[in-house]
């Protein structure tokens, strides 16, 4: 086997994140599903970013946000995604880079421009995401290097890589090559409207090819077509190495093998935007494996994450996470 | 095997609750440890019944109440406890005959009066309780009739036989007595500080005789000394046949072998008072056991009883259980 250079590589759609907060109000006359990630083309996008007040941009994108927390942990980690060489693409770049993240991937030189996610922030702190997939789309098996995946302990997917089509093919040949390698698959259910889109394949993906699984409570419902948390947690047993199954202020359930703990969420004073929770969850969680640790600190950990991310806008950690873990579990 | 007379059998203090509203500096002003069971002398009970406010009587009683809940449900029922031939405990053993539990208890003809259970409810509707046990402490194995343990599917017994002496020993020959006839063993821890008073003892009862353990968070992590509820979780899981663990509003985690189930609580408008919670919790489980159902079941009949008596003041169902669960489970 080769060495492991990397703790955790993500690949994920590189996106821009553009955050507005807004009222219940703003969502009931544009006709947008509150707390899910729609899909929209360019014009759609446009139009949504004329209307939207003034917005705070950000790099994003669900597991380039994973990645970047892990990296905040200090691990080492690759993000493979796909931007335009324009001046968002410029940013996703920078961006990723400046928190330690390695980041190789060419940038397109035609197409589509960097994707962008219109995030509307409500006062319960919710978020409604409008996402141009621009750029993402022309993500393919050519930016998956086999031989980066078998040097990474852990390959780390976003489920919403199985709207772009080409990514999907890329996705594919990543968790083979993690696999063929010996290495660890972990995906991110996503989206319980992206579950809906892409049900029948990822109950395949969590029965046979993935190790580790993050889904929230409305993703694991979807994917076994379920109003009962319990019945899904009964479902997903034993189907893939680890689930962490998270529910906000309910806390998580991790599920591995026989084994099963109820962690409670770490406490939050005040919840601000809920933009990258589960994303900083899966970060968390992952360095805790990544560190040897057992399952009731990983989740210990994750949920540390999830809460500091959940305390301020935007979906990337601004509290130093290594200190916070320092204090934590010493 | 003799035959099955009694689906449940139900051994505790036989108790008279006196129910009064008062605020929590009412609480503070004459040293009651709030949400707690403090056992009181007789000088005490007098003192506290003179300086509360008007109060509701009622029959009562851990186990007391578990059985009639058991009652309610349809199933047949007994129970085994202590009064006095005086007022309250003809009250008492009216009461429970009254709800379709069968009562042969011979009372007492000398000694403390029956026992009562001054509790009060706070706004927030938790109850504080002090019991002066009064003719429960003649309880003794004279009253546990083999027989009819052999010929009851479950024996259920209240941790807080633990406290009175000659109890204990009525709660371990009648232990015994269930086990010797191949039949299961129910036990609930009762209350945090009853869990420390007698933890070792109740640590070996876990392990080694009881078939069926109900406890709160409170008191389960009370029993191993954590304050982790995932670290209790764990601890207990193989230690008995099932576990349930209850949450109040987090819900609950039922375990048993290798299985976990995370149940969450049943929904209710008003919460008025929680007494009888863990009680009607106890009663709506073991009813679902009695009639053969699977745990995710009897832990979905046992929220909706704990639901029903937290809606209103009492520790007694007031709705039709039954009508209840056909409602919900046809």
């Amino acid at each position: 086997m080769v060495d492991v250079r990397y703790d955790v590589l993500g690949i994920g759609n590189a996106i821009v994140d553009v955050l507005v907060p807004a009222e219940d109000a703003f969502l009931v006359e544009h006709g947008l599903v509150k707390e899910g990630m729609t899909l929209i083309d360019a014009d759609r996008a446009e139009q949504l970013y004329a209307i939207m007040g003034t917005g705070t941009e950000s790099s994003g994108g669900s597991a380039a946000n994973t990645v970047a927390g892990v990296a905040a942990l200090g691990c080492r980690v690759c993000f493979v995604g796909k931007v335009r060489d324009d001046q968002l693409g410029n940013i996703f770049a920078r961006d990723i880079r400046a928190v330690g993240v390695d980041f190789h991937s060419a940038p397109a030189t035609e197409g589509p421009p960097t994707a962008r996610c219109l995030i509307i922030v409500t006062p319960d702190a919710k978020r409604t995401m409008n996402t141009f997939l621009g750029a993402c789309v022309e993500l393919g098996p050519q930016d998956v290097d086999e031989e980066l995946i078998a040097a990474s302990a852990i390959t780390y997917l976003e489920g919403y890589l199985w709207d772009p089509p080409g990514a999907k093919v890329a996705f594919i040949k990543a968790m083979g090559a993690a696999r063929a390698a010996g290495r660890k698959v972990a995906l991110s259910l996503s989206d319980g409207f992206c579950v809906d889109r892409h049900r029948g394949e990822f109950l395949d993906l969590v029965q046979h090819h993935v190790d580790i699984l993050f889904a929230n409570e409305q993703e694991i419902t979807s994917l076994y077509q379920t109003d009962s948390f319990d019945t899904a947690l009964q479902a997903v047993r034993g189907q893939c190495e680890i689930a962490a199954l998270t529910r906000s202020e309910k806390g998580a359930v991790i599920v591995a093998g026989d084994e099963t703990h109820v962690v409670d969420a770490w406490p939050v004073d005040h919840v601000i935007d809920t933009t990258g929770a589960g994303d900083l969850y899966a970060a968390g969680f992952l360095t805790g494996l990544s560190q040897g640790r057992g399952l009731p600190e990983c989740a210990a950990m994750a949920g540390i994450c999830a809460a500091e991310v959940i305390s301020h806008m935007g979906a990337r950690p601004e509290a130093d996470l290594q200190a916070l873990m320092k204090k934590n579990f010493g």
